[in-house]
């Protein structure tokens, strides 16, 4: 396929053709910002596809919609801001199933053709009174370019909406949405994310296109090491188009979306002033490298120093020392920017050759120890971060 | 015994009979502070043990200390601020011996008596030429009252200096300092302690009784899950007392010292603006409730809301879901300061009735699948940890 051509500003869930989609302000945010979004599949196929987040204390909408996917098949996902919905007891449950009722008798169609995502506060009930009209004002606002709309609606400490398109020469398009800003270190998917296409494909292999996908871009961003009770990765296909696609292109495709999606969510992750691929080469298997690649991720102590423009390799060193991948500590490399400060797990390049003025930091970690190789994205720890944190819930 | 009296202005390694010890300024660090510490230990009696971190990527003294400590005998322990001596190669290793050769020369003692410790940034050699001279001017100033100036020029980023003794009736003392406030999450030991006993006990039951405090003590201390290169913890025994104790009488009391110490690192951890005890309980194995209880000690987003006095109970939750305890979802209680705001896996309490403003708070989570417990330390996150952290090496 042509080199997919993705573009932020585009309408993400609708650009594949058979979507609709709608966000709208219902009330549940305090802020009077748009906090419900519907994506509406038209058909004819209704394939469906998802991941969902790893975390034991799973949240309501998340127990739905695993438990609704069974089918392999969905009519319409409804989303909202402004509240996970996540240890709320038997009541929270009954708060997402009355919510996908709601929508499909809106819609004509069952509550088991619904998927429900909720993002926000965890411990607090939804304001019903105010979700189930706002669901039939998201309704009402369903649109063949609703996409940009429904990224916008479930942003909560976004800055920016993200959405993500490619469309291949045989005609068909993979579009998507995410949202995530923080509790951002997926277990199997990020936050909330709907995927798109109007190729014609089975829902399993919907599946394993989307397994695949983000086993390598939301699986590799881990931003906070903290994971989400909500995380949920959607992808719909409508077979609008008509075209069956050869299953590696596709997959790429899916792939592809996911990758920029997952990277404009470490672009804009909670107070964060440099986003950092941590690349780690030379590992023995990939389970290793991203093992490695992680704990280097998570290091408060080396985040501090990539915020403070600091290539203190150490740091680097005292992390991977932590892990049980295979290395000889003598053997270790370590770059920044390019400039091999650490050679042999001692001092190598003069650290003030390191230029970490921009907002891109590459750290590169060859354990040498085999010929494995994988990629983590993260970002760094600021006096933001804390201060977004410490405020977010009062 | 009786209630060990614990006083923090102490003279710490100096308490018990036969040692005596100093701390001078060698002018290792740039800021013209104590630097160099020295713990002689005059016998009649020489049996040592000592426990190390777990990181693979050891420091040159560590990979030094714990040869020397097979013979389970020291007549001395030379500890250095201003710097790591990590990852600094064969030369690194080299100049640790070339340490210990000097103090044993100034003693009339073997290298193989002398334990070295280092603390400081990782990756850069020591300043032998101010380090060695260094070392004259300790052995000089060694003094049975040197307790407190050793502890003193053990400092990094430490505010204050930390010692603390016990003494027994039977006429024995156990007596200790410690220094840490960052990369302070020992896997078998934190940063620097060394804890000195004039009762007559052999090196086999020093190291039972050692690794029996230090595995409730420092290895339950979690300031910001950063496992440092550098860990030591030695028990030096000069037998002085002439009293051989009850062993677990002696046990307990190298316990209360360590906790002790243990309880003030946490309290001086950099940044820190809270202190947090996480009790587990209802947990089926102890371990389980130490890896439950160091999961939510390392949330990121939680420690943010503690320093925002923010009783986000939801965050426990989403940490206590990524492990893999027995537990289910909805019989998780949780308590911030003694208000159960999370009963059943949902809504408890009023959390508005939860006072943070004093510096410790207390979360106790009930995991409702058993009888084991455990208690973790760890402290808030804070802009002020960002800031000393993001300028430590520059």
């Amino acid at each position: 396929m042509s080199q997919p051509v993705t573009d932020h500003q585009n309408i993400g869930v609708t650009a594949a053709k058979g979507f609709r989609a709608a966000g709208v302000t219902a009330g549940i945010k305090a802020s009077g910002t748009p906090d419900l979004a519907l994506v509406v599949n038209d058909g004819p196929q209704f394939a469906a596809a998802g991941v969902f987040t790893s975390n034991r204390v799973k949240a309501a909408p998340v127990l739905w919609s695993e438990q609704v996917l069974k089918t392999g098949s969905l009519a319409a996902v409804v989303l909202n801001s402004g509240g996970a919905n996540a240890c709320t007891g038997p009541e929270g449950f009954q708060d997402t199933h009355a919510t996908a009722e709601k929508v499909a008798a809106e819609l004509n169609t069952g509550a088991i053709e619904v998927a429900v995502c909720s993002t926000g506060l965890i411990g607090v009930r939804l304001p019903m009174d105010l979700l189930l009209p706002g669901v039939e004002q998201a309704v009402k606002a369903l649109s063949e370019d609703g996409g940009q709309a429904a990224a916008i609606a479930i942003k909560t400490t976004d800055t920016v909406h993200k959405t993500a398109q490619v469309t291949a020469p045989a005609g068909w398009t993979v579009g998507g949405m995410a949202k995530g800003a923080g509790m951002l270190a997926p277990g199997l998917a990020t936050m909330l994310v709907v995927v798109t296409t109007d190729a014609a494909v089975e829902s399993a292999d919907l599946d394993a296109a989307l397994r695949g996908a983000t086993r390598t871009t939301f699986d590799r961003v881990d931003s906070d090491g903290c994971m989400s009770t909500n995380d949920t990765v959607l992808l719909l296909a409508s077979g609008a188009s008509g075209v069956v696609p050869e299953a590696a292109e596709f997959a790429e495709a899916v792939r592809t979306v996911c990758a920029d999606l997952a990277r404009q969510l470490i672009g804009d992750a909670e107070g964060a002033s440099k986003d950092i691929r941590i690349d780690v080469t030379g590992a023995a298997t990939e389970d290793e490298a991203v093992d490695v690649a992680r704990t280097i991720a998570r290091n408060n102590l080396l985040k501090c120093a990539i915020h403070g423009e600091d290539p203190n390799w150490g740091r680097v060193l005292a992390a991977i020392g932590t892990t049980s991948a295979a290395f000889e500590p003598d053997a270790l490399d370590v770059a920044i920017n390019g400039v091999w400060v650490c050679r042999g797990g001692s001092v190598g390049e003069d650290r003030d050759l390191v230029d970490m003025a921009g907002r891109e930091v590459v750290i590169t970690a060859n354990l040498n120890a085999g010929s494995a190789a994988a990629t983590v994205w993260t970002n760094d720890l600021t006096a933001d971060y804390v201060h977004e944190n410490s405020a977010y819930s009062t």
